[in-house]
C-alpha cells in the first residue's frame, strides 16, 4: 500500500473541511503571563494568550516553581522507572496523600496525565468488574470514551446532563448488573455543569458506582479547590473523582481519588498505570505545591470569577454572542470552521490576541467557537483590548451580533 | 454490587499468588546516583539502586538539569494546554526537530509518554488504514498490544524474533492487504535483540510498514544514540521509529519519528495525542538536552558497556545464572514469584541493594527474575557489593547455581 498517499489524502480531506489544525508555537513569559512570544509568524511577536487551561496562572506561581527547582536539585530530572520498578519516589507518595486529602478519600492514584487516568481507570474497572455496564454522559471527554471503548464493556449513553434519561437507562438494566455512571462536573467546551446531586441520588437508588471527571473543576471550585462536588458537599457520594494536574494546577499529570480498595485494584491491574515511566519527581512536587496552595488560598478563584463576570458583561455590551453557563469558560460561538479559523488568525495577526479556534472533532461540526478562559493573570486593560478586537472583527467578518433586545 | 469486596477479593488472589506489588519509596540523590534514600522501611536508609531504567544516569546530568531549570525560569511550569490549544511551545517544536534528526526522518511527533506514543500511534494507524492487519511480535510491550487491541484491526501474532514465522504469516495474507509489522529492538525483560535487517527484508518483500519500538535502544546504541537500527545502518528502512524520553534520556515523554505525512496523520487523528495537556516545556527542554548530548558523547555508552560486561563476569565467577543476551540488561533468573520477592527484600533490608522483583504480569509466570541494569553511575565497588550479596543469598535461599562445568 502507498501509505503516505493515503495519509496525504486524508489530510487533504481535513483541509477541505477547514478542520486541518495548525498549532501556534508559543513561548510564555514566566512572571508576565498571559504574555507570550509567538514563534510561528513571519517574525516573533508578543501575544496575549486567552485560551490557556492554566486557568489560575499557577504555571508561574513562585511556590510551584520553587518546588520544581528544589526537586530537580535534590533528586534530578526523571523518575527513572515505572512506579513498580524504582519509579515511586517520596514526591509521588506525598502527592497521592495530598490528593486523597483534597477529596476526602482513603486513597489516590497518580497517572501520567488526566487522559491516561480516565482511560486506564475506566478501562480497568469496566473490563474487570464482571458484567459491568457503563452509563456514559453523551458529552463525555474522549479519554473516558476511549477507556470505555477499550474495556469492551457494554456502554449505554445517556442524554447530556439529563436525569430523566439517566433514570430510564438505569431502570432498564437488571438490578444485579454492576453499573458505573460516568460523567463530568464542568464540561469543558460548553462550560455547563452536571446535576451532580441528582446523579448521585439515581446512582444510589440503582446501586451504581459514580465516576466523576473533575478535570475542569479541581482547583477552581469548592473552598479547598476540591471541585464542584466539594462546593456542593457531594464528594462523599462520589465513588471515583478523577482530576488533572495540568490545568488549574498548572503542571501535568492525572489521578483518581477513591476507596483504598479501588485505588489498589486499579494500581494492580491497569496496564496504562503499570507499564509506563512515572512522572518526574519535579512535576509531582510542583503539582503538590499548587494543590496545597489552592487548598488555603481563595484569591485566585475570586480573581478569576471577577474576570469571567467582567468579560461576559463587556461581550454583552457590544453584542457578541457567548454561551451562558455557570462556569469559568466563555464560549463565543461562530458556527463555521473556516470563519472560526479566520477570526482567530486575524486576532493573532492584527491584534496580538491568541485564541485557538475550536473545531471538529473537539466540538460537533456547526458549533465551532472561540473558547475564552479569563484568568487572574488577565488585567482589565487586557479585557478591554479583547472586547474591542472582537467587536471590530465581528463587523468585518459579518457574524451576527446579538440583537440588543435579546440581551 | 459490593464493589470494594470484589476489589479486595481480586487483590487477595494476587497476594496468594505472590504477585501483589509493593512499591519501594525512593529518593534518589542528585549528583550521587545510584544512591537513594529508601522511605518505606522502618526508618529511612540509604540504598544502591540497581534496577533503574535511567540507564545512563542522564537524570542527573548537569546539562539536562540546567535546561530544565532554565525553562522553568523562562516559561514556567506546565504547557497550559493541549498541543492544539495553546500548549505547543518553542521547546516542543525544537525537541521534535531534534528527534527527527536523531532518526534521519522527515518529522517526529511527541507524546506524553512512550506508552501513549505506542498506544496512540498504533491505535490510529491500525484503525484508520482501511483493512489494515498488524503483525505483532509475541514479545511486544503492553503499550503496543493495547494500541493494536484498541484499533480493533486484525492482529496476527508471530513467534518472538522468528523470521520464518513472520514470513509464513506475511505470505498467508493477501498481497493488497495493508500490513504493519510491529516489533521492538531490545526486549526489555530478556534483553534480546530483534533481527531487524531480516524483518526489513520481509516487510519490503511483502509491502508491509515497519513499526519499531526502540524504547530500550535510543540513547544507548548507535553512534548518535539513534538506537539499534542506527547501529545496524537500518533506520532508513524502518517506517516508524518509536522511542521514550524517560529511560536512557532520563526525563519523560515518548515519540514517533517517521515521514512528514505519517506524523501529520497521527497528529491530526490520534485521540491520545489530541485530547491531553502537552508535556511541560521544562520536560521537553531537559529531554532535548539529553538527546543532544548523547548525539555526540559516547562516554556514557562506553562506560555502561564496561559495567555490563564486568557484572556478567562477576556473576559467572560465582555461578549466579543470568540470561545471556547482546544488550545492557542482565536478567538473573529466579523462576518463582515468592522467592523472587524474598531475595529482593533481603537484598534491600540486609545489603541496602534495591532490585525490584519482576513478576507476572510483567514477565510470564515461572520466569520471575531480578532484572539488573548496570550503568555508568555504578562503580566497581558497587559491583563487588552486589555480587557478594547475591552469592550470599543464593546459598541462603537455596537457589541453584550454575554448575561450574556449564559456565
Ligand atoms: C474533561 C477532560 N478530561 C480529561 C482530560 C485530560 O486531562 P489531561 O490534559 O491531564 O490529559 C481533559 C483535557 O485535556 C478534559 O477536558
Ligand atoms: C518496550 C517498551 N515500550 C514502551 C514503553 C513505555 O514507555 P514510557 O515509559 O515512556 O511510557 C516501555 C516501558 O515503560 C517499554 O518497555
Amino acid at each position: 500500500m502507498a501509505f503516505d498517499s493515503f495519509f496525504n489524502a486524508e489530510l487533504d480531506r481535513l483541509r477541505d473541511e477547514g478542520n486541518y489544525r495548525r498549532f501556534a508555537e508559543l513561548e510564555r513569559h514566566r512572571g508576565a503571563f498571559p504574555a507570550a512570544t509567538r514563534h510561528d509568524g513571519p517574525s516573533p511577536s508578543t501575544v496575549t494568550v486567552w485560551c490557556s487551561n492554566d486557568y489560575l496562572g499557577m504555571g508561574q506561581h513562585p511556590k510551584v516553581l520553587a518546588a520544581m527547582h528544589a526537586a530537580i536539585n535534590e533528586v534530578g530530572a526523571g523518575a527513572g522507572g515505572t512506579r513498580n520498578i524504582s519509579g515511586t519516589t517520596r514526591h509521588h507518595v506525598a502527592l497521592e496523600r495530598e490528593l486523597a486529602d483534597l477529596h476526602g478519600k482513603e486513597a489516590a492514584l497518580l497517572f501520567t496525565s488526566g487522559y491516561v487516568s480516565n482511560w486506564a481507570a475506566l478501562g480497568t474497572l469496566a473490563s474487570r468488574i464482571p458484567g459491568c455496564v457503563v452509563l456514559s454522559d453523551a458529552g463525555n471527554h474522549a479519554s473516558m470514551i476511549e477507556g470505555i471503548r477499550h474495556s469492551r464493556a457494554k456502554k449505554v449513553i445517556w442524554k447530556h446532563n439529563d436525569l430523566a434519561d439517566l433514570e430510564a437507562k438505569l431502570a432498564a438494566l437488571p438490578a444485579e448488573t454492576p453499573k458505573i455512571v460516568a460523567f463530568e462536573s464542568v464540561y469543558s467546551m460548553d462550560g455547563d455543569i452536571a446535576p451532580i446531586a441528582g446523579i448521585c441520588d439515581l446512582a444510589e437508588r440503582y446501586g451504581a458506582m459514580t465516576y466523576l471527571d473533575e478535570v475542569h473543576g479541581v482547583g477552581l471550585y469548592g473552598p479547598r479547590g476540591g471541585g464542584v462536588a466539594e462546593r456542593e458537599g457531594l464528594m462523599g457520594r462520589i465513588d471515583v473523582i478523577e482530576g488533572t494536574l495540568g490545568k488549574a494546577y498548572g503542571v501535568m499529570g492525572g489521578y483518581i481519588a477513591a476507596s483504598a480498595a479501588l485505588c489498589d485494584f486499579v494500581r494492580s491491574f491497569a496496564s496504562g498505570f503499570i507499564f509506563t515511566t512515572a512522572l518526574p519527581p519535579a512535576v509531582a512536587a510542583g503539582a503538590q505545591a499548587a494543590v496545597r496552595h489552592l487548598k488555603t488560598s481563595d484569591t485566585e478563584r475570586r480573581l478569576q470569577a471577577g474576570r469571567v463576570a467582567s468579560l461576559r458583561e463587556r461581550l454583552d455590551a457590544v453584542g457578541i454572542p457567548h454561551q451562558p453557563n455557570p462556569s469559568h469558560i466563555v464560549p463565543v460561538m461562530v458556527g463555521d470552521p473556516v470563519k472560526c479559523r479566520w477570526i482567530s488568525d486575524l486576532l493573532l495577526d492584527e491584534f496580538g490576541i491568541y485564541i485557538q479556534p475550536i473545531n471538529y472533532p473537539t466540538v460537533p461540526r456547526g458549533t465551532e467557537r472561540l473558547r475564552i478562559t479569563p484568568s487572574p493573570v488577565h488585567s482589565e486593560a487586557d479585557l478591554d483590548r479583547l472586547t474591542s478586537a472582537l467587536a471590530t472583527l465581528w463587523d468585518r467578518c459579518r457574524i451576527a451580533r446579538v440583537p440588543m433586545a435579546a440581551q
